[in-house]
């Protein structure tokens, strides 16, 4: 929970600086990184309804740049507007509200360069991909966690320590909590005010419910992980409501949220998980819905929502990405790669069932298929998502919980994301999508050949016309994905157009291979 | 060529019904099947530019019921509207123009219900299917002879012959000559007047050409066959320059086809063969050509646009089925129902590779890939169109010119048909579609289950349990897809639950299967 000491309070990640909102402070002007949070705060109206009654914004200027920022009514008298900053500069700002003490406040304040491993908020970068604000490529290797934050000490911290120690940069989770079958006990924390299971006031928010949902955001943020916040979801099946709200107050729910949270700069928008599950929405609620985050957010973070059986109409201009659950398409990277090109955007396969041990079939897939599968959806230019179903000592499964990891799969996602993370900013995209769908890439730079299931001993060099030509020299390593090796193959392989159709070295060469399965190869040019 | 020998000929599939515009006919007031061609031609101008200066359409009236086609100047001083009517009745037109002559002439015509074997345009139904107007199904198992109608007698009637003889109850083709590298020989007939290759007046079209066209379209509805009228390709290669005509020369060239065509029931608009090869026109270019379409055609009929390496938004809602280029989606049951999910619309998979014996990677098929192919897209709930490249004597490509057949899939194809001609209205669907992909039909009564390339002995009598439940009896026929037999297994099957997905036979037993590939089983419900 944010300070609040004084009538005017700016909060910057946190730090509290405190300045007179009618001197205006001019030693002391306040500073926040680039992409970090501005926040003003200041004291209100208590009485009528807050949530309803008062309306209070921020404009932000640099230059010829403004931004109006909604605010947000934070609980015993507090207003406060945050602000992500998203260039360097000495900022103006304005508060505006139809209350005189909340109207008319100004001040200024600068804006420096971010600090390092601070790269500003994920955007799509070349169509299919995404990277930071400031260029640097993100790769999304997420997990699944939809009910970690609703789960209380020592849990949570639980979660955030392994979390740590894990290769996944983004991370799925609810704001709702999640109804468990036959779970009766009531949680500390929920988003409106009033009595559970069902005696809601949804007129009123509970601050503190959200106040600890950005705690939770926070040190995600601190930790290089993208909260991937679901807005909605079908788990609660009637039991507190949330799922059944009048649309006035969904519309109301996501701005309160939005204007809460979208100044951190590592929130993404998944509106629902299996929308179409939600049996009291339909699909032209989705559609407003995601015009209300998209209006509320100034700064675009990333949108997208999650499919049960069907899929959502991810050309709509206001998806950035598709997020997609199908158990089957990333078993075979021909499938995998198809979505890619009628949307024209990112995919990510945010549920392809999951690691574990359980009975249903979503949740018994062993390491090795889980990890197949993520090497299968990157070499098709497409992203997978982490979840792990193994019952353990605790009774906690991961992908609701949280809590710790027992499974044989992140430390080989870990290793895919080494690999990731020397490939080309451009990222990963077939070479020739139709004819070797295992063969991923940017042409004549960079290759990725994964031979999945199939155990070759060994690969004749040869490659797809696309961006070759004669004398163009490559050298390779050995991926063994599963033993997570790189081994560097002897020598350099020079490239001769051998038909329409390919390239190949123009000794003839064979590279050796272990025949075994999980095995790839990494084909780079020499310069 | 539709004769026209007085000021007022109405013309009804071709049959001539001469009638005064002053003096109505009443003893002879002209008939029309449902679904037929009615059509009146009159006299008009022969100055100025007919094509740009005359305006002429009828509206045709039926109770509550008005639509208006538009008219088309057919050369010499004869000017014609068409109109296919949709119900049955008495039904009153009248003309309208801006050319005294051609305006307000009146009548009355009669429409009859369908002859036999005559069902009307075909339309999507069961989201992923289709049937025509009457509700019959249609399969579409479709070929592909781009320049067919080009080629001048002999070779035209010998494709119609071919086709008569075929499966095919579908065939893409160009409107535009397609040109083939190296010809330099001019054709009989262009769209435009002038002086080919490049003499031409846009501004005047060519009404023998389309009338050549119109007798083509006529043939194969008499032979029960779609037209799937290609409006533009990018085969022109700037020879004719009709690939890279000025918008409103194109939109003027669409508006003249639709109101020549539509009339005709069998009549698709396919917008383009691989549309991103046109490197002239965008694809704001094609949303506002099929706009144009949809707006010119009175009668909805299908409208689709074929790819190159770039997917059209199959979203559009002028867009009534996906026409895809992909040539290796349909290797995959898996593959080929992610693009339904996407678009919720029917999907045929206009171009999956040829038979063919050439040496471009997209021509040299065996019959038996692309018979699996077939089937691979059959029980994906999604259809395939065939075409041929085999060399041979004659030195043409059937999928260039059309003439004859050599392959071995178009009788397996044939026996495809038949097996759909047999199988639920409501269409194949998959069953479990992120599961058991090879698997289609309709749940609780129908299966299509198909080995493909695997040679299975036998298989144990297991479904996903959508639709089923204990006691449900069944029937199973053993198909050879290749050697096109069907083989009735003895007994009848009886399901029980078995688990959470499954049901199974009560008694546990196996089918045999003689370990061959192009294997299917075909399981139907026994009341």
């Amino acid at each position: 929970m944010r300070p609040f000491r004084q009538q005017l309070a700016i909060c910057v990640a946190g730090l509290a600086l405190l300045i007179s909102p009618v001197r205006p402070a001019i030693a002391a002007e306040p500073t926040v990184e680039q992409w970090g949070i501005f926040e003003i705060s200041l004291t209100g109206p208590t009485n009528g309804n807050p949530f309803l009654d008062v309306q209070f914004s921020g404009r932000f200027q640099l230059g010829d740049t403004n931004i109006t920022a909604d605010g947000f009514y934070d609980g015993a008298g507090v207003y406060r507007v945050r602000f992500m900053p998203e260039q360097p500069g000495r900022w103006q700002y304005a508060t505006h509200s139809n209350v005189p003490e909340l109207d008319g406040h100004t001040g200024e304040f600068t804006v420096t360069p971010p600090s390092a491993n601070h790269h500003g908020p994920v955007r799509v970068c070349y169509t299919y991909h995404f990277a930071y604000a400031d260029g640097t490529p993100y790769w999304p290797i997420g997990t699944t966690a939809y009910n970690w934050w609703h789960m209380a000490e020592p849990l949570e911290a639980e979660t955030l320590a392994t979390l740590a120690d894990s290769p996944f940069n983004k991370i799925r989770m609810c704001v709702f909590p999640k109804h468990e079958p036959g779970q009766t006990n009531e949680l500390a924390l929920y988003p409106f005010e009033g009595t559970p299971p069902k005696g809601w006031d949804f007129s009123r928010f509970n601050p503190a419910f959200f106040q600890h949902l950005e705690q939770r955001v926070g040190d995600l943020r601190d930790l290089g992980i993208e909260a991937d916040v679901i807005l909605f979801d079908p788990y609660d099946k009637g039991r507190w409501g949330f799922d059944r709200m009048p649309p006035a107050v969904d519309d109301r729910y996501v701005r309160y949220l939005v204007s809460r949270l979208a100044a951190y700069r590592n929130v993404w928008w998944s509106l629902s998980n299996e929308y179409d599950f939600n049996k009291n929405k339909t699909e032209a609620d989705w559609d407003r819905l995601f015009q209300v985050v998209a209006a509320a957010d100034p700064y675009g973070h990333l949108r997208s929502i999650h499919n049960g059986f069907l899929i959502y109409n991810n050309a709509q201009p206001w998806v950035t990405h598709a997020s997609i659950q199908n158990g089957s398409a990333v078993e075979d990277p021909g499938r995998a790669e198809l979505y890619r090109d009628v949307w024209r955007k990112p995919v990510i396969y945010d549920e392809i069932k999951y690691e574990g041990n359980i009975s249903k079939r979503w949740g018994n897939l062993s390491a090795q298929e889980l990890v197949f599968r993520f090497w299968n959806a990157t070499v098709a230019g497409t992203y997978a998502t982490h979840g792990e179903t193994l019952t353990n000592a605790s009774g906690r499964l991961w992908t609701s919980d949280g809590g710790q990891l027992y499974g044989q799969s992140p430390a080989r996602l870990a290793f895919l994301r080494r690999v990731l993370a020397d490939s080309p900013a451009a990222g990963i995209d077939p070479i020739d999508k139709w004819q070797e769908v295992n063969l991923g890439g940017q042409p004549g730079e960079y290759y990725l050949l994964y031979f999945g299931k199939d155990p070759p001993a060994h690969w004749r060099f040869e490659l797809p016309k696309f961006g070759l030509a004669d004398g163009m020299k490559f050298k390779v390593d050995v991926l063994d994905t599963w033993n997570m090796t790189v081994t560097p193959v002897d020598g350099v392989f020079t490239v001769r157009k051998k038909d329409d159709y390919t390239f190949a070295d123009e000794q003839g060469r064979d590279i050796p291979l272990p025949g075994r399965q999980w095995m790839a190869l990494r084909i780079q040019r020499v310069h």
